[in-house]
Formats: C-alpha cells, sequence, structure tokens
C-alpha cells in the first residue's frame, strides 16, 4: 500500500470511529452522504460528509473526511520550495466541528491533514498539520487543562518542544483580530509538518486524531446535562456568532474554499444551527459570561 | 462650506430622517451611539451608530454615518492614478441594513459615500458610491418592480445609462459565488463614481440616499403585518445565515473593515439578530420557498 492510500485508510477510520461514538452518545445516526466531484473540473476528489442536526446532545456536529487531487500546486504552496512549482498534489483530511446543544458543553474543533506534492521526478513530499481546540461559552478551569493535558500527551511521543510550540500557533490563529479577542481556550494548531519525514508526519497526526475523543467526550459528558435556562441559551447564541465571524472571517481554510470553489455545504459544516447577534452586549462584571472574557477567552497556560 | 463638510451635513441630515421614519413606523427608538477614533491611531474619525433592536417591526436596524480621515490612500487607490499616491484622504458615508421581524418584510441595505483625495499640491479629488438592495425571504414581483422603479428614477436625472449600468453592478457585486445564488432581487450599485466632477456625483448620491424611504417603506408597510407561522420563521433565519455568509465572506467593504481594524459593533450592524444554518435544507418543488430560489434569486429585469 503506498503513503496516499495508507493515510487515506486510516483518516476514514477515524471519521468512522469519532462518529460511531459520538451517534451512541446522542442516540442519533449521522446523516452519511458521499460525494465526488472532477469529470472536467480542475480538482477532481471524493468526500464523505457525516452530519448530526436536531440531536439530543448535538445541535448541529458535522465530521467530513475528504481527498482532493490537483495537476499543479498553487503557487503559495511552493514559494518557498521552487523545486516542487507546477508539481500535481493530492490533499487528505479529516474536519469536524461539534456544537452541543447544552450551552455549558464547549463546541469542539479537530482535524488532521496531509498534504502530498507530487513531481514529475524525484521522490513524493509530505506535509502534515491539524490539531484540535475548545470553544466553551461558560468558562471551566478543570475542562481547559484536561483538554490541554490530552493534547500534551498525543504530542509527548514527538518531541517536548511540540507542545508548547503547537499550543501557541493555536493561540495565534483562532483569534479574532477585530474582537481582540481568542476565539475560546485553544488547544494545538500545526501546519507545514515535514519534520522526520512520511512516517514520523503520519504517527503525529494518527496520534492527536486518535486523541480526539479521549480529550473531548469526558468534558462533554460532564456538562451535557447540567440545567440551563434562557439566560445561558441566549449567551450561547451570542457567542456563537463569534465563531461564525472566525469561520467566515479570519479561517484560512473556509475563507478560501469557499472563494475556490469548494464543496460549500461541507466547508460550512462548521457553521452553528442557529447564532444571534446584538449591538455591544452587556455582560454584568463578575458574572460567569464575564469570566469567560477575561479568564478564558486570553491566552493562558493551563497546564 | 467646503465640499467635505457639505457632504457630511447632508449625510447626517438623511440618517436622522431615515432613522425618525423608521423609528416611527416601529414605535420604538433608535438607540443614539457616537464615537470618535484617533489620537495616536492612523485613522481619525468620528461616526454615529444608531440602532434599533428587537423592535416591533425590526429585528434588528442599523444605521450608521462615519467620517475618516487618513494620511494616505491605500496603494489599491491609486494604482490607475499614480499622481495622487500618498494622498491624504477622508472617506465619509451612510450605510444602513434593515432586518424587520415579519419574514414576508424583506431585508434592505442602503450606502452612501463619498471619498476625497487630498493632494498636497493641486485640487482635491472626490469619487462616490452607492446604491441599495432588496433582500427578501419570500418574493413578491409587485415589490421587485416598485423597488428598482423607486431606484431607476432617482437615477433617471443622470443620464438614462446609470440606472441600467448599476443594476447590473448590483447583480455583480451582490452575489453569493460559493452559492451560485444572487443575495436579493438586487437594486442599484455603483462605485469610484467620478463623472461630472463633485456638483453631478454630490447630487447623485443625494438623489439615491432621498429615494430610500419612498423604495422601502411602502413595501414593508404592505408586508409586516402579514401573518406567518414557524415554517416562514424557520425559513426566514436559514435565509439569514445566507445573508452573513455575504456580508463575512464575499462583500468587501466589511472584509476590509474587519481586518483592518475598522470599528467591528459599527461594521457588524448588518449582521441578523438570529440565523440558522442547516446541511442541504429541502425545498418543496413549487413552493414559495423554491420560487425564492428559481424566479427572485436569479438575474432577472424587473421593469
Amino acid at each position: 500500500m503506498n503513503n496516499v492510500d495508507a493515510v487515506r485508510d486510516y483518516l476514514k477510520g477515524l471519521q468512522a470511529r469519532i462518529v460511531a461514538a459520538c451517534a451512541e452518545v446522542d442516540g442519533t445516526a449521522f446523516l452519511r452522504d458521499s460525494w465526488k466531484k472532477g469529470k472536467g473540473e480542475l480538482l477532481q476528489g471524493d468526500g464523505i460528509t457525516m452530519i448530526l442536526e436536531d440531536g439530543k446532545v448535538f445541535e448541529r456536529a458535522g465530521c467530513g473526511f475528504s481527498h482532493v487531487v490537483g495537476p499543479r500546486l498553487p503557487p503559495s504552496a511552493t514559494q518557498h520550495r521552487p523545486e516542487l512549482a507546477g508539481s500535481g498534489f493530492e490533499a487528505l483530511g479529516v474536519s469536524l466541528v461539534f456544537h452541543p446543544r447544552n450551552p455549558y458543553a464547549p463546541t469542539v474543533h479537530m482535524n488532521v491533514r496531509m498534504l502530498a506534492a507530487l513531481p514529475g521526478e524525484g521522490e513524493p513530499v509530505f506535509w502534515f498539520g491539524g490539531g484540535m481546540d475548545l470553544t466553551p461559552c461558560y468558562g471551566f478551569e478543570e475542562d481547559a487543562v484536561s483538554f490541554h493535558s490530552a493534547c500534551k500527551a498525543a504530542l509527548e511521543p514527538f518531541g517536548r518542544d511540540k507542545y508548547p510550540r503547537f499550543k501557541t500557533w493555536c493561540d495565534e490563529y483562532f483569534f479574532l483580530k477585530h474582537r481582540d479577542e481568542q476565539r475560546g481556550i485553544g488547544g494545538i494548531f500545526f501546519d507545514d509538518f515535514a519534520e522526520g519525514g512520511f512516517l514520523n508526519g503520519f504517527a503525529m497526526i494518527r496520534s492527536v486524531g486518535d486523541a480526539f475523543l479521549g480529550a473531548y467526550l469526558p468534558i462533554l459528558k460532564a456538562r451535557k446535562d447540567m440545567p440551563y435556562g434562557e439566560r445561558e441559551r441566549g449567551f450561547q447564541l451570542y457567542r456563537r456568532g463569534r465563531y461564525v465571524e472566525f469561520n467566515l472571517v479570519w479561517d484560512r481554510g473556509t475563507h478560501f474554499g469557499l472563494q475556490s470553489g469548494g464543496r460549500a455545504e461541507s466547508i460550512l459544516m462548521s457553521m452553528p444551527p442557529l447564532a444571534s447577534w446584538a449591538y455591544q452586549r452587556p455582560t454584568r462584571r463578575g458574572s460567569p459570561e464575564d469570566d469567560l472574557y477575561r479568564k478564558f477567552l486570553v491566552r493562558r497556560d493551563w497546564i
């Protein structure tokens, strides 16, 4: 089996495992939508979109696998590696965003991906990327600590430097500059990772992917049945507006995907089921909502 | 009174007139928030944000005046006019987006603006821009015809070519490429307008601004009390998701404003109060929801 096939197999299995575990927590099956593009289009590829809407635990939970093949790398990908200019490429990944119904249960995002450049002559080159991050509406220190600990443990076998670097990268990436506000309590994020070659990079995204359920499900299970009322629901809808703002204004994958003809419904699986906006929504000093901004949506060392 | 002062006076008066008329329709006053920026920042300026939230007729209605002064035009503004490179500038405008509560009443957007380049030597140069466009959830042919007729009448004194040109421009601008869908039924849009100099451009944006209430209020009044239920409300929230997508992904003013440090709460007055997303939301063939896509969200000559 070649490298791309091995990654493809892993990713499809990862998607199936995550979706099965989350369907069990919810008591509702995900909808499964396979798609194919190509035949005359510049990018060819296929994917499996899996989505659960209006569940008991998840108000909207999307998990997608995609594999696209292109005839030549875009110039932005090869500016530091001119020897690969014009190479064919393949890009594979699993990406998920889960929006729970309960305002005390945090939204979560996870992604693992590989980009392979296939020059006409010479060996293929592989880059890996991914990470996971948590976006609560109501902050719990123990959740932030346990989530970051799981992220750190997943990266530990690949060098002590990885967690601190990728934690900082995550804080820098998931930042709403126009609000001067972090999207959530962070986690890990990395891109263009090629250290140690294919085997090391593939092992690292496997470690991150395999760590996801253990990082998220205990938090979800602890929060999903907490009692809440209109106040918490209102704040959740408002905070989800920020999630929309980040994804549509700042997230390079979303923005580039939509502008370059990606599959809109799959890309926009990350959108919340319902979100609100209000002008200068006030928060009372010392309230849990105020705590979110002051204690959680800031860069902080959680471990 | 110099040219900039004259435009400023007109724009502030326009904002006050529009807001007063809409507050009367709603029975609710707009909140008024004056702001100033500057003192050490690159852009200086001031503005008045007026917003009505949770009214009887308007669920969220924002109308802003702003006036910013900068030390030098950005390179994108002078690439075709190198003689103005590095000139100081002033930008003034009124911009509004009104989201009514009733799903049968359309969302509306209007904007009029002027950009003045102030070279160290030589005369100032003025460009004008603006327009208005309508975004229904449920289409009514008579509303589209009356709205476009009002737009056409406002431009008639400035040449027969203006309405067809600016109508086409509007269709091209308010287009969601990732959905292959128009934002709404269009209207007029123009930018970088300098034909006939300051007096002609100023007269044109006055004519457009002055036409707004006559174009929109009759439609609003005809629709605001139509009976509706959960079905229409659900479709309205879903369609508002598209409005968010357009503004955050494609609207140059919004995107550039947020990325370049504009005042987020004023820029995002255009966001709906509540919006939803759903995966491949179905519409029944021949239903009013299906009609919207097939008969209204397409490029069409309404007059």
